[in-house]
């Protein structure tokens, strides 16, 4: 980031320069196209692109991410060095200006169409958490978990954006001393503070992607709420994993973040014991040192770092694709639920209230888990090239669900 | 079905009138489009449309069968009575011969493209055979599995078409007696036998699809192979479930087989007891009477019946829905390996060699699990309206991975 933009009140801001994160808008009454965020404004990118780059009109005049996360590395840093001197440069500022709208005036949407959705379970503190939570008389981690970034895949097509209404989940759970289930809403309904981070350039069928490839097929991060009904999970994660637990809804924000954007983010992990096999070995800095909130009804429940997250997001994508499997343009990678080593850096209700027996405050109110009508709000931060840079919000509100039918 | 087909030589065979199953076909160089199978022949439906129905050109001159499995159950039926007419009536003859073309003279590709992949595990001789064989301290059958059809999500993106080569994938597993993984092929490379049930009309986020609406909502059937790393799978699948010992492949036949083709396939359930919770209870006949025959490098080794299936493929699909979740135009639920209480009935290797520990004869061979060249065949057949219908085989040949990356 070479010099400051010309947008006076973004500097200093979450939203500055250096940041720029993508997403679909509309505004007007017209079609949705791409855009990016500079303060509080959306530049529209693609009316910039028709009058000072028409060879990125294909790209930008779309109602979905897609094709330009499909165009690759080469292009995302052209497209954003381009976006970033239209803010920069004084000498643009005329015919630029005016293609910005104020974000309260624009509709956004979902940003990109989620191929394949892979969620792992990468925080050593959450999975200790939840084994000893879940499984008391067990080794509360399994053998498996210090030697992969164990992960499963979730339902792509229930990935919802930022804003989006939770209905509450209904499902088989076993009551205490039951042998038999009964069908009936969750009980349990919880939330899974995550990050995710969005495939642009696909990979071949039957080839691993090594983790230093990480950042060429990677296009961008978002915040990810993976809400789980716990009492659903519980009864039928065995011996298949979750399923009905977890693919009733996954929330993304609406903006995504380019990676490029949190190169002065990245840190060291904190360490693996033992060392990883070769193929998941990483150059550092592998990690993120982005910090998420999460909020219930106003109120600022816990403050989970990525900072402490075992395995890094290349070892994740490597993983995934170290049996051949292909990824391609719009998977989806959560990072599994951010906890760190404190009470205050727990990333979900199952832990905040270690299996809804010890309940937190919020505000005046007490939660074991969530009740219909409730508000969840995940913010994200990270250092920038300027100051710290933002994340769009991860929001929604839980209702009661319809009639079944 | 009230008449003959004019093509005389499709007249009892697998793919008779009452057949007529949907695939994207191209010929001659000319783009991909919709075809239908009669006898050995593929009829250009997209060009027949452009004659006699252009209403349906839009749905049938496409390169997936997606928006034709979108517009719903009416216009299906519609569909096949319009393409079972064209066949039947001499009237048509004349125009319509000159639209078919020899099935060895056309390229086949992926017919649909796939929303979620779903994998079911309703076979309670599957689930019983392979808990004995991963967890021979336990109950084979987890409490919760005669509750529920239990599954969980596949990989999406590594659903393949009949025909293409299988790399056998590389990770980790744990040799006996090791406490620590190495990374390399597996050892262990399997199939699964499975029918694949393709949704038409998605549902609404936050709605259970009720059991009779099975038929409303699914478009198709296919045979389905879940090609499985067992020595990678028995490594990682605690607690999440498979991940990477089935991403990898899984292949599908060309062939999509209408729902409305199988009428005459409909069975009762075998029993299920206890009997499934109200959300889950079906009218019978909810099941299928479809043969599965596994073939080897051309050798039969075993002919499972999806008669046997313990949960019905509208039980399967309410399950998936039961949390809320929406089901889309594409998605696949697969049913999981067909087994049966007989030898001679095992839809994977893993059971039919006990683990790897009883080898099978393969004509003048012997196999514990695949090896690098072997071929698969799958070959499904049901009961029809004029005599037996026949599936799109579902084949694969297994290579040497290529280098790593």
């Amino acid at each position: 980031v070479t010099a400051p933009t010309w947008v006076a009140e973004a500097r200093g801001s979450l939203f500055d320069v250096d940041n720029l994160p993508y997403a679909i808008f509309s505004v007007g009454g017209a079609p949705p196209r791409v855009g990016i965020r500079i303060g509080d404004r959306v530049l529209d990118l693609a009316r910039a692109a028709s009058r000072s780059r028409p060879d990125l009109v294909g790209l930008l005049e779309t109602a979905t991410l897609n094709p330009l996360m499909a165009a690759g590395h080469d292009t995302w840093s052209d497209v954003r060095g381009w976006a970033m001197s239209l803010l920069q440069d004084e000498d643009q500022r005329t015919w630029v200006q005016p293609l910005l709208a104020e974000i309260t005036d624009v509709q956004v949407k979902m940003p990109f169409d989620v191929a394949d959705y892979v969620d792992f379970y990468a925080s050593i503190d959450h999975a200790t958490n939840v084994g000893k939570i879940l499984r008391p008389t067990a080794q509360p981690l399994m053998p498996n978990w210090r030697y992969m970034p164990v992960g499963y895949h979730g339902r792509a097509g229930t990935v919802l954006p930022s804003g989006s209404v939770v209905s509450r989940p209904s499902g088989q759970q076993r009551p205490p001393g039951s042998d038999a289930p009964s069908f009936g809403p969750t009980l349990k309904l919880d939330i899974e503070a995550e990050v995710g981070f969005v495939v642009g350039s696909p990979t071949r069928l039957g080839r691993m992607a090594p983790t230093d490839s990480f950042s060429k097929h990677i296009f961008g991060v978002v915040g990810l709420n993976d809400w789980s009904a716990r009492d659903i999970q519980a009864w039928e994660y065995v011996p298949l994993g979750p399923f009905l637990g977890k693919s009733f809804a996954t929330t993304i924000a609406v903006w995504v973040t380019p990676l490029a954007a949190l190169a002065a983010a990245a840190v060291p992990l904190p360490g693996q014991r033992p060392g990883p096999l070769p193929h998941l070995r990483v150059t550092e800095p592998a990690g993120y040192d982005i910090d998420l909130e999460v909020e219930i009804n106003g109120v600022v429940v816990s403050r989970p770092s990525f900072r402490d997250m075992y395995w890094s997001p290349s070892q994740m994508f490597t993983h995934m694709t170290s049996n051949g499997a292909s990824a391609r343009t719009g998977d989806l990678l959560g990072s599994g639920t951010v906890s760190g080593p404190h009470r205050d850096q727990l990333g979900s209700l199952i832990e905040l209230t270690w299996g809804g027996q010890e309940p937190i405050n919020v505000g005046t109110q007490q939660r074991a888990y969530l009740e219909d009508g409730d508000s969840v709000v995940l913010r994200l931060t990270a250092p920038g090239q300027i100051s710290r840079i933002g994340f769009g919000d991860v929001s929604g509100v839980v209702r009661a669900r319809p009639d079944i039918c």
